[in-house]
């Protein structure tokens, strides 16, 4: 428990109103999405500006207490538990726009902004953010993360779009790196250094995020696959042609099944890829189409639903959003492990077939942002299913084994947190120490998010 | 000079025929293309291999003896200017393509390697690397320094193109960061860490470089104004349009007065737009044209010479290369300094206007990656013209600090250098405190590239 004199002067920093001991509130922010074990922080604080944050992390430094960043709890890796209690530090007072810079196509934000909805907001400006992970995480989650998603294949990931950031330091103090310049060569690259370092080097409370104007057309492709390697291939494909799809999903049949039975629909229950490409011609997209029909065709595509048209595309994402919650919802009571590898494209229908065959037994989808080599798997367990888990935990350790040995990554997406921290040594080697080193310089005492990426 | 001892120990590392002590290699080594005083190093070493590179670095890091690394010298802000003597290590030898990856996009390749000549063999598998800062440069030179150029606008820098490096610490440690996956959120971002930081914090030895699919069709644009204004307000327009142009450059009058004079053609002397677009299809193209072409007249634009095709694209870029090889030419006696700064594009027309009032009385030409907001100056003088050289200076100056209030950079692309050191402290505050921190962490003795980034 912490000392109540600490709860008082966390007070004195946030107010009465923003500082809580209360059960619930620390229950709700012991967990993300994962089966990661849950831990309760000691006590949740709710700041509203930079200087509130900076001043309870030169106070938590001081008393060597450990701070959690928390967004909303979307990640899939453990990120924001709490492993050493402490303070889970809550952004979401802090979730304004501050500005949109419509001319220059950036938007100044809290991290506690949630991206769909500013998104909403940002179309209203025909601007938007692309990174687009599915859930409602938060920018500052996504920043945290380094999140990507389904438009990442065309658009990079959430990296790719921070401009400047308004950091706090472990030891209180603020900086502001990088400028609002569409390039700069000027010192280390900060923004990146902080970007997807999961809340473990410091605390980010303002972010100015580049925009890209939406586009003007879409072209919206379903196409059905007789194999697995039929579609995998069909992606190496496209992607090697040139054309430049804005998404290129994979879903195996299994996933298919569970869609049409969770949501009353009744596709094709084969190997499938959706496809999304825009553009500002709508003529050069149905030009467009022609060739990626011909190559669907050469890989002996047995079914095309494709269209051009924002409606058309509405239809094809309605599917693909809220999967792993069909998934969930078919297998109640279980807990989801989800992978998330990604290898070069060459590689691609090799990992998809190696996880087919790793998984066997096993209750397990696969589907990914195949465009970006990355694949996902779930797979369900009991919680108190012991065999299974370790079954489970043996399955995920040779694909991403098997994942590095392809040059790849062991995380595309979801962040280290957790559950990946073993991996990196295995795929960092001795840059791994100096990701360490890089730690001790910044937060000697280790109070920030502690017990992440380093075992 | 140089111990004897010391040169015959280099000798064993890299053989005798990859050491020398000649004045007119240790001359050549002395200065880049910039104004900056030369200073001669004390040995030039060739390495060939990693290893070599590891080995010289440990041994002089034990002796504290300063390296700096050597690209081919195109740099402008005298990057590689062994300012503390020592060794420069020039990666003429390490210039091999290892691999190229066609169906993967990417390509393995040494320092040397010499960009333009790169691109010219992946054009053969339909692949090229975008970053295009026009000089000779060499990718380990444009990676120290994150280089960009014309094609930034639309494709990114050479930040967005690293995948996977080898590093030699400053303790002769090899590292490997990255990986060849299209996407990770694994760890600490190490990759952007090394881009642009000059050879301050290590040497890269090896590089996998993301590559891009060759561009089927192009439509080139050049567009003729009545005013730098007029000009200026058309970039934000086409920029702010939703086109996405994979070209955008500013030249003032007195450039095309230059161009005309040097290259025997006769382009209408008034302030110009040189644009370049390309995509997958020539129909979608001819619909962007009508659109670019509504938008330059509404912005008063005095002529319009357009066309689709890969030749009118050459005619456009041959008058913009080699443009500032056409101003030294003009003022042969001459000496350079190319300022360099970059501002949100709602900032651009008034940086150009400020420009041109500050350069008033110099002899100076403007131009630039303008859908960048990059603004380039060149700027002559008598390299004794000691009055001369003060007024050029305090121009530069008031330009940077007008550029970082607009929230711009000292530096879009030719880094910092020397020349850029003391406007650091003003444009990262705290944040060079951070940077700073970093650089002693890597390297406690100050051996790598000493007297760069910090005064």
């Amino acid at each position: 428990m912490i000392d109540i004199k600490y709860i008082n002067e966390l007070k004195s920093i946030f107010g009465d109103d923003w500082v809580s001991e209360g059960t619930s509130i620390r229950e709700l922010h012991s967990h993300d999405e994962s089966f990661h074990s849950h831990t309760m922080p000691d006590v949740v604080v709710w700041p509203h500006t930079t200087e509130q944050v900076s001043k309870v992390v030169k106070w938590a430094n001081e008393r060597d207490m450990p701070i959690t960043p928390w967004g909303v709890g979307t990640s899939l890796e453990g990120n924001p538990i709490p492993v050493h209690k402490g303070i889970s530090m809550d952004f979401q007072e802090m979730n304004k726009i501050l500005a949109i810079h419509r001319e220059d196509f950036q938007v100044d934000v809290q991290p506690g902004v949630v991206y769909k909805e500013m998104n909403k907001i940002l179309g209203h400006h025909g601007l938007f953010f692309p990174p687009d992970p599915g859930a409602a995480a938060t920018i500052g989650g996504m920043i945290a993360n380094n999140a990507s998603g389904i438009r990442t294949v065309k658009y990079g990931a959430t990296k790719d779009y921070i401009m400047k950031l308004t950091v706090v330091l472990p030891d209180g103090r603020i900086i502001y790196v990088g400028n609002r310049a569409r390039k700069s060569s000027s010192g280390y690259n900060l923004c990146s250094l902080f970007t997807g370092s999961e809340g473990t080097l410091g605390i980010i409370t303002e972010a100015t995020l580049r925009l890209v104007g939406l586009p003007s057309n879409f072209m919206a492709v379903r196409a059905v696959f007789p194999t697995v390697l039929d579609a995998t291939n069909t992606v190496f494909s496209i992607m090697s042609s040139g054309l430049v799809p804005s998404a290129m999903e994979f879903l195996d049949d299994k996933v298919i099944e569970i869609l049409n039975r969770d949501r009353g629909i009744s596709l094709h229950e084969m190997p499938t890829l959706l496809m999304e490409f825009n553009g500002f011609s709508a003529t050069g997209l149905k030009e467009e189409m022609g060739y990626v029909e011909e190559i669907c065709l050469e890989n002996r595509s047995v079914f095309l639903d494709k269209g051009i048209g924002a409606a058309e595309r509405a239809r094809l994402w309605e599917m693909r959003h809220l999967t792993l919650e069909s998934i969930k919802r078919s297998h109640a009571g279980l807990l989801p492990l989800i992978m998330d590898v990604a290898v070069p494209l060459s590689r691609y229908s090799e990992i998809v077939a190696f996880v087919k065959e790793e998984v066997k037994g096993l209750v397990a989808y696969i589907f990914g942002h195949a465009g970006d080599g990355n694949v996902h798997v779930v797979v369900m367990g009991k919680p108190d299913d012991i065999e299974r888990w370790v079954l489970i935990e043996k399955a995920n350790r040779n694909i991403v084994l098997k994942a590095i040995e392809f040059e790849g990554t062991c995380t595309g997406e979801h962040g280290v947190g957790i559950g990946k921290r073993r991996f990196l040594p295995i795929e960092h080697g001795e840059g791994l120490v100096l990701m360490k080193n890089i730690k001790t310089l910044l937060d000697p005492n280790n109070i920030m998010n502690p017990e992440k990426f380093f075992v």
